[in-house]
């Protein structure tokens, strides 16, 4: 899809790209049709095309080019690895696309003693919980695309993943950013302390602005020590209710499951005809997870609550993996979902709602109520633990009916989910696959707050226009 | 002191208190002497007489306070308890104190299968804490002030408290806010949710903005299960730097005390000669804390370690409370630290720098080396678990000399702090006695952006103008 541009902005010219290569040199500037296309799509499968790709090889060109951008009105999206979910790095305004995967990727500094780390934005979030967990430090956050995903991305969309139920989410390890704003001011937000509470706190405002009001150059985390045991647990039940009234009884009576994961009877039953997993066929659902600790005991405290809740539940069965090949077999299901999914449709409408934990059964009920209404299949999975589920309306994408359908399904369930104090997003973020639904979310009075911040940042509207419906 | 009134704003006049008397009913409008001198102070000591005060009954009484204020160019200065160390409860501008202790001081909601709590901004945060004990769930945030201190105080300026080192500070615990902007706008910022990724950070920048953008009307608080055992340790240390390095070390070989406190040389003078407590005169420094969990064998795990980096360190001894009568006793010198250190001079100027863990050795040889230069005491004491440092110059109040050698002093520890990658504040925020000190910690842009955000909340400067630096 060609990027629409809008009035206030302007068209890229030669002497721009003349200008952007005087700083970055030519092998940093690219306007050619294979570079401009690589760089036009994410995870949406959506496509804008940018104007041109530029790699910034440190903080003083991103300075530099904001400025330039800011002064000659040139739309610019920030861009880690591109695995976004709703849009978030596309160039839907066309533009400059700043490709911070190349260069900007190093980490920086492992700080022992303050068990804490230095990253520069483009840095792949697996070789960090790898480089860390060598010398027994610790990152939880665990977005899925972890492989993929870069630590630059997942503060700007503020990353989940399956931890979050024990260790949170991104922003809890967010220590301090250094980041340029849109007139090419260089600053630092927060410190390498613990505590620090001097002037606003302009990194917490950072976190999932994806990319709209600065550019993140450099991110200070904070780690824990590595846990030294852990083990997988998995349950089997009658069907939803059962599997949820048993996460609220382990939460509520103190266990502390690293993960928590929740699969759904269509999930299972892809699985099964899919990937021949062996689970039970009359599942109505399975909740997996990992328990972890430095003590032998902690596991077993945390896996005796579960057990004794799970079955008090109606779980038929209480695996517990005796060791990582065993722990990988039951964790495969889970790992696969996503996939096994498509054998429901040939389009995935993917939402990623999230709702106080309590309200999980009745979300899920009025999930299934209305996908049944327009006779089309939603098999869910996801974080049971903290409340988050995957939600995936699934289409025949030459159908067209099926697809308007769906669409309108999805609006009602944002519409449910936000009456049971839900959010549209827990993790994906708004981008531009949710910006229809922000007036769903928020008062009148908050949107014109967001546009408020948005305009005190960026009073040219550079960075990243049009996203989370602003 | 008298308020000092600036150009921008209007004095009162007995319009606007007929107004406010029209809206909250005469007994919420107080603009006589007594009132006025009982709303004019902080733990600042320093006073500014407000020219009302009023005691809205609820968001709605809140949200037409504002307005009018906003619309009439009239201050408006935020209240909870007045505990705050830095003067951000202070009506330096003369005005509106709005005081939220009277009626919105509520328990709203204790939602024990989620976890959360919902409480409005006067709640006292002691008899939060023994609210949600009495159920089974724990609100670690601690600030010293937590007796007296209200909910509100604490979200506005982030406040910490001793279980830090564990547990994290108040930012940690707050899931969502309702509140009201300066134009009279009622918002709500988060979820119930543990996740939500949906729209700006609006809790976050609110977290620590000490009442200058938004009045905080709702507070949406994370809880977590209750402990099950708590154990209280104690070390003495021939020196600063052992205690230091024992900190160090405990930390990174996996134990969690939930607080690791210090004491050094000249607090432990105080505590023997003032309160008679029993600890060893030739004692350089102390470390006190509790560890707890859920399992015996979760604390001796910490405690293993903590004796050991302890007598690694130096330690002549490494004490544990049998009981709770014992833990008092341990306990009972470095809550009375703050007192005993006034037999060093009668006015004390304390800060609370922080800085991160690795410096704390540098750090305090640095704040020594400089008060022994104006040959003034200061005994320290504080978090050592999480870097942040009650740092206490020591004057007599009568001698000028010895006031303005203080005070020079301080602003020599805060450039020292900022050159060791510290903060002006590690929990009491900067208000006006810090506002000095701005300019060495941030710089130019970053003042700017500070001031930009200030704007856009608040384009007529009326909600505790000044503060901050701003």
């Amino acid at each position: 899809m060609l990027a629409k541009k809008d009035l206030e902005h302007k068209m890229l010219e030669q002497k721009d790209l003349d200008y952007f290569k005087s700083i970055l040199g030519k092998e940093n500037v690219k306007a050619d049709k294979a570079h401009l296309i690589a760089f036009c799509y994410d995870a949406t499968k959506e496509r804008f095309l940018p104007e041109c790709v530029l790699f910034p090889r440190d903080e003083e060109d991103v300075s530099k080019i904001l400025k330039y951008c800011n002064n000659a009105k040139i739309t610019l999206v920030p861009r880690g690895a591109g695995t976004g979910f709703t849009g978030g790095a596309l160039p839907s305004s066309g533009g400059v696309v700043l490709s911070l995967e190349r260069h900007m990727n190093k980490l920086l500094e492992i700080d022992e003693q303050n068990m804490l780390a230095r990253v520069q934005p483009g840095l792949v979030n697996k070789d960090f919980q790898n480089a860390v967990e060598k010398i027994g430090l610790f990152y939880p956050p665990d977005p899925a695309s972890e492989d993929y995903s870069t630590l630059g991305g997942n503060v700007s969309e503020n990353a989940g993943g399956m931890r979050a139920a024990k260790y949170g989410i991104t922003k809890e390890y967010v220590l301090a950013l250094r980041a340029v704003l849109p007139n090419g001011d260089i600053i630092r937000a927060g410190k390498k302390t613990i505590k620090d509470v001097a002037g606003y706190n302009i990194a917490g405002i950072l976190i999932a602005s994806e990319g709209s009001l600065a550019v993140i150059t450099e991110i200070t985390l904070k780690l824990i020590p590595k846990p030294k045991y852990k083990k997988t647990y998995m349950g089997f039940f009658p069907d939803v209710k059962s599997a949820m009234n048993a996460v609220f009884k382990s939460l509520a009576s103190g266990a502390s499951p690293v993960a928590m994961e929740f699969l759904d009877a269509l999930v299972v039953r892809a699985l099964r005809e899919k990937l021949n997993i062996d689970l039970p066929s009359d599942c109505g659902a399975v909740l997996i997870g990992d328990v972890d600790g430095n003590l032998e005991a902690e596991l077993r405290f945390s896996l005796d609550i579960l057990e004794k809740s799970f079955k008090e539940n109606g779980a038929s069965e209480f695996k517990i993996a005796k060791n990582e090949e065993e722990s990988a077999k039951l964790w495969f299901g889970r790992k696969n979902a996503s996939q096994c999914t498509t054998m429901y449709g040939s389009k995935k409408l993917n939402e990623d709602i999230s709702v106080p934990r309590s309200k999980l059964p009745e979300a899920l009920e009025g999930i299934y109520k209305i996908c049944k209404k327009y006779d089309l299949k939603v098999p869910c999975f996801g974080h049971a633990g903290d409340g988050n589920i995957h939600v995936n309306v699934m289409v025949d994408k030459e159908n067209k009916k099926e697809l308007e359908d769906g669409h309108k399904a999805i609006e009602e369930i944002f519409a449910f989910v936000i009456k049971l104090e839900g959010t549209l997003s827990g993790e994906h973020g708004i981008g531009l696959s949710k910006a229809p639904f922000m007036k769903l979310a928020f008062s009148e009075a908050e949107m014109t707050l967001f546009r408020t911040i948005k305009k005190a940042f960026d009073p040219n509207n550079i960075l990243n226009p049009h996203k989370m419906g602003l």
